[in-house]
């Protein structure tokens, strides 16, 4: 098996962009990405997308993509894994390239929201949730993170507002991100006063449903070094699940898929969760950055919150997260999320994060799917 | 890279479940794959599936089906090539083996149609077409496949009769496939007078939208011998895209990704058509069939007819296709079919097709996305 490696990243800003399509958001991403490479062509696409055919009436992405970037009659497909679906196309692209079939390859994560009605976005959202016995009852992603967070503050001990230094940290760093959604510092004032979405869920604890795109390319690292003036290595690629309906879990709180893919990826690196310098975790809601906290290894059960009012999550921190703005003020593109991940993780691993910069070498990114049902990890090594 | 195997399949039976629920056809699949297999735990699930989210409101059916076949937190996810979804999907657990993250890999092709109205299976469906240039203006996957079989006849002087051999060869050989859906012989007589869906395309040119789950059990070809008394390798496996909008394409008559697939797979397997004893195409039209069987080399360009006409896609004759039945009399669970046609060719190449036994040591299988701007295609050998 192969070693891989990332020598180049593109992105679209994250946001509402009414005047671009959804191809054409992908087109820009990849045409970014391969100029940033300095490569020509690639032998395979992989897409990571989730509601193309439900929001924008159209499926097949691999072959669209391909078309409209002029990437010839290349190996082209999409991967859906509801949030986790970029990091999903990412895990594609690294068997491909470490198996040794492909030796250039792009993997571009897409989501185009703003072409439909809120009620279409909410409705096709909650298809990451068991439709039989979850959504069917009315339940929605927000609704059932609203059950988990009331269930930790219950559990724990904990209040509402002692959530606000997730929410807080994400805006503050999504400040010097020219691509987030929201580019505004929020107070811990304002997150205890926010409207409420789901309670005890506001408005300052959800991400936003918004477009984006971005890609990253990737090929041996033996090779990396011909492209890339600063390659960055995967060391660890991992995906785990767990079961769909959160009813149906032994234990609510407990994130399984992000803990088991998370311990696959660090047996996969040979580290302990203490050598991660750097962590993009899966924000969609405040209580989920707890819970991958925990389940992680980054804190003990109950201790997330704790460790975000630490400071230990900020830049300068012990274990800085969200560091470009996260889900919650970079944006959320469903699909697209788990690429912006990583090509964030190789900014910071590149050293060219600007005043985000986090001293780093290893830094690790965690997708996730539904309510965690799957859990996408990867682990990125300065080279 | 190591070579892969497939030592177990399983299906379902093919048509309307209207007792049944994606989930159950899915696991019913995978229970009967992994039994066929002895084999009790896999480490990764791949899904290929074109449209649950819009036909069922369901996504994530990796993580709910892995959930629901009580597989245990392992990898899943899902892939999407249009009508080659389930071929996508197997393209990705090879991959997986062959790369050696993954030694034991179930790969399950499922789709639910019945659980909405025709209406919305067949706007749906024409997500596989380009939806700002083709299916907004009204054109369907039918309508594509009508003006190429329009076009066919026009430049090869051939008339819509001369493609009844096509549906006369499927029908005659789901007779004896009791998964097929369509277990009845048609005559030419009747392919002439058949209702028109949209000329030149009748009622028995046109493959039927349905319900159904395959599902086949992947390792090391090294390891095969220990679970398989007669395993299945996998010879080649290679994908390619062309053009989405047929517009768009040079020579709509040529399909470009067919025709690259096929070149590369043969050049990886180290054969030439001549070579295959046995070929399952993707004859969701009778003029695919043609279109097919020439892209790959098994005919002159116009000369598909001719073929069919001459007796050489008869078990028997010299390239036999369809041999269970094809898209056309199995069915055309659209994401689920790509691994049917495996399953099928692996009871050929096991001598277990009972009466439609060919005689064959290398047989072929070729998916199409869309109006063919996917192909997948795998080459399997008897071991």
């Amino acid at each position: 098996m192969r070693d891989v490696s990332i020598i180049g990243i593109g992105q679209t800003a994250v946001g509402e962009h009414w005047e671009r399509s959804l191809r054409d958001l992908a087109v820009d991403a990849i045409e970014a990405a391969l100029k940033d490479a300095k490569v020509e062509s690639v032998e395979a696409l992989y897409v990571g997308n989730m509601l193309s055919g439900e929001l924008v009436a159209q499926a097949h992405l691999g072959a669209l993509i391909a078309d409209w970037a002029s990437l010839g009659p290349i190996e082209a497909m999409k991967l859906e894994a509801a949030g986790a679906s970029g990091s999903a196309a990412i895990r594609v692209g690294y068997m491909s390239v470490a198996s040794g079939i492909q030796d250039m390859v792009v993997v571009c994560g897409v989501e185009k929201t703003t072409d439909t009605d809120a009620k279409t976005v909410n409705a096709s959202w909650s298809f990451a949730l068991d439709g039989a016995y979850e959504a069917s009852q009315g339940l929605s992603v927000t609704a059932i993170a609203a059950l988990l967070m009331r269930r930790y503050m219950h559990e724990f001990g904990v209040q509402r507002e002692d959530f606000a230094p997730f929410a807080v940290n994400a805006h503050q760093n999504a400040v010097n991100n020219p691509h987030a959604m929201f580019r505004r510092p929020i107070s811990a004032e304002a997150f205890a006063g926010a409207h409420m979405v789901v309670e005890p869920i506001s408005m300052l604890d959800a991400a936003p449903m918004c477009d984006g795109a971005a890609a990253i390319v990737l090929c041996p690292s033996e090779r990396a070094g011909e492209f890339a003036s600063k390659p960055v290595h995967i060391k660890a690629s991992a995906v785990a699940t767990d079961r769909l309906a959160v009813h149906s879990r032994a234990d609510p709180l407990l994130l399984r898929a992000a803990q088991v893919s998370a311990q696959k990826a660090y047996q996969q690196a040979g580290i302990e969760p203490h050598d991660i310098d750097v962590f993009e975790l899966h924000d969609a809601f405040t209580i989920m950055s707890a819970l991958s906290l925990e389940a992680c290894g980054f804190a003990e059960r109950g201790e997330g919150v704790r460790l975000a009012q630490d400071g230990d999550i900020a830049i300068g921190g012990r274990i800085p997260i969200s560091t470009m703005g996260g889900l919650k003020a970079r944006g959320y593109p469903i699909g697209a999320t788990g690429v912006y991940q990583i090509v964030e993780l190789v900014y910071q691993l590149r050293g060219e994060a600007g005043a985000n910069q986090v001293e780093c070498q290893l830094g690790m990114a965690q997708s996730l799917g539904g309510s965690g049902a799957t859990a996408v990890t990867h682990i990125l090594e300065a080279e």
